[in-house]
């Protein structure tokens, strides 16, 4: 059976790591096609790491095996786990870090069979002995319930949603990408149920934005808009520059969206 | 049938955007292998991506598929499209980025055929949306007639040449690597047509190299010198050191060569 | 026959040199698995990148062929070689890069035959022309023997081991990993040797730690602790923390233990 496997971790790609844990997985499941989602999530940002899943994991084939780590407390009490969903598999600490798979049906279980890790796991890299070699047996079709026992109390993660108040969204900056863009948590949905014919105007620290367009080419070049990205939602930009450097601004950072 | 794509974008390895177009490719062509070019072409830097596309495309098998995005025109009316030489597919928008692959006969289409990207294509993620299905579709034996129509006007970006002048040729830096070394646009060619049997002089700002040597080991340690590199230009160095940094040079730099 | 291939360079990812090896490889032996360990060796850092793959090659398939690329030598009348060991193939420069290995029975060759290179190979990208190539005849079951020919005197290099002296080990910081915590050469057979039954204090700079513990998360937030890594290993950290940056420490750093 050949399968795939997506790794995404806070390890970086200076040290070996990341090709460690593929050493593993193809010495158990030598036929897995490997691909990395990213292994630049913060250290130890585990909300970061549950978010760039979540966007990302809908674009893989059925079946697709989503291993990943960040993973702070690593050789403690936390369990590792693995979930099983109609669509995909999860493997990682529980944390909160899986929490994109829990929308809809999915069946958690605690790895507890330590035949499926490597010999004498350290307390250090559970990426390499523990969750690398799990996600390899689930390639080979070892189902999740050989290798763990069912729990229904896993860590979830919300992540955050904003709020109608005053004829206002009142949302916020979840991910800053690689040009600057800043992707809120205000979804097209969102924008829809509040819709009243005015154009939108949002805030953003001390800038007010009026600038609602279609594509990044819509804006002039050097100014500020926002517009629908790829996840459908609000995103916000300057054209053909960095809006996160210009704002200064970070995830987290408040937003506002009303209809005036 | 099993293909190679290469990919080449200025989307970095920090957001799951390459992982998340590896997804969707696999997802249509599951046995294509592929292959990262870069993801640190310089935001929006279409130069940098051609340029770098072609020094690399040449060393892949042939009817590799490479598809490239640097695409700061993403969801206005630039076109998306496919070019097919008699050694390989590019894949891209059209804004110049695939100038590489015009070198010789090549046919070029505009993608038209909906049914061959993702449904419902966002306006700001064409790499995923429909790039990387297109790439897939070709790794699956779809022809680029059957998903394009034959276009003869696209852009076409040219790499700046060396000019000959009071015998001494005037050429510029067009690429600074990891190590710092300075790739220039004057090819061994160009200095052969100009051989007077005396020694090369090379100027960079007001620095004046003599030291046109063999190999990066023929140059005392850290001395600046001169050779002729893997792409057959000539490249300025500084011995177990870095030129850019100590020269503070950047691509575009005026460099003369003379026989004196 | 399908072979994993891994490479290790101090090329980084921005240049497309990694690609560039990469498609030599398909070209010659299309079946291969290209797994990369890391491409960010600090530039000509030999011995960082020989204990790179001695931490890594251990959790590789038998027959493995590892392709490593950190050759300030380049061009010069250093040797390209092949080891070959029981367990896996090595293929680099010999400049003590690939030392690891050489623990128990292992043949080197020097690389002699030109028709395993690239057609007119460089002075300056022995990785596309020399070392990628010959990884890929390897891959497609080419004998060592069949591209060189037997030597015994490759270069050696020899990771520092730790002292004991008046009951106390002298070691030093081997490697800092992205999370900032510091390998040390004392690994725990070390320790074991030492062990009087009292508690080891740890001496790092103007620092003196006690807290020894079995893992991260049992030193409280902040505080500094060391413990026994995944390379059996002594390593240095701070929970939650860097500990790389807050005590401004590098590779070489002396670190001190004994049991008081």
């Amino acid at each position: 059976m050949s399968r795939l496997i997506t790794l995404t971790t806070d390890f970086g790609l200076t040290d070996p790591f990341v090709g460690i844990m593929k050493g593993v997985i193809l010495g158990i499941a030598p036929k897995t096609t490997l691909i990395d989602l990213t292994h630049h999530i913060e250290t130890q940002n585990i909300s970061q790491g549950a978010m760039v899943l979540a966007s990302a994991t809908p674009y893989f084939p059925k079946k697709t095996i989503h291993l990943a780590v960040v993973d702070p407390g690593v050789g403690t009490t936390r369990r590792p786990i693995v979930i099983e969903t109609p669509d995909a598999y999860f493997v990682g600490p529980d944390n909160g870090l899986l929490t994109p798979a829990f929308s809809g049906k999915a069946r958690v279980y605690e790895l507890i069979r330590l035949k499926y890790f490597l010999k004498s796991p350290s307390n250090t890299f559970h990426g390499r002995d523990v969750f690398a070699p799990v996600a390899a047996h689930l390639a080979n079709g070892v189902k999740p319930s050989q290798m763990g026992k069912k729990i229904d109390d896993p860590v979830r993660l919300d992540l955050p949603r904003p709020e109608l108040k005053d004829a206002t969204l009142h949302g916020q900056v979840i991910y800053a990408d690689n040009f600057g863009n800043l992707t809120t948590n205000i979804s097209d949905q969102d924008l829809k149920r509040c819709l009243t014919g005015k154009p939108p105007v949002l805030r953003i620290g001390r800038r007010t934005l009026k600038q609602f367009v279609r594509t990044y080419g819509d804006c002039p070049k050097g100014k500020a808009g926002f517009l629908i990205n790829s996840w459908n939602a609000i995103e916000i930009f300057v054209r053909d520059d960095n809006a996160q450097q210009l704002f200064k601004t970070q995830p987290g950072a408040v937003v506002t969206l009303r209809f005036s």
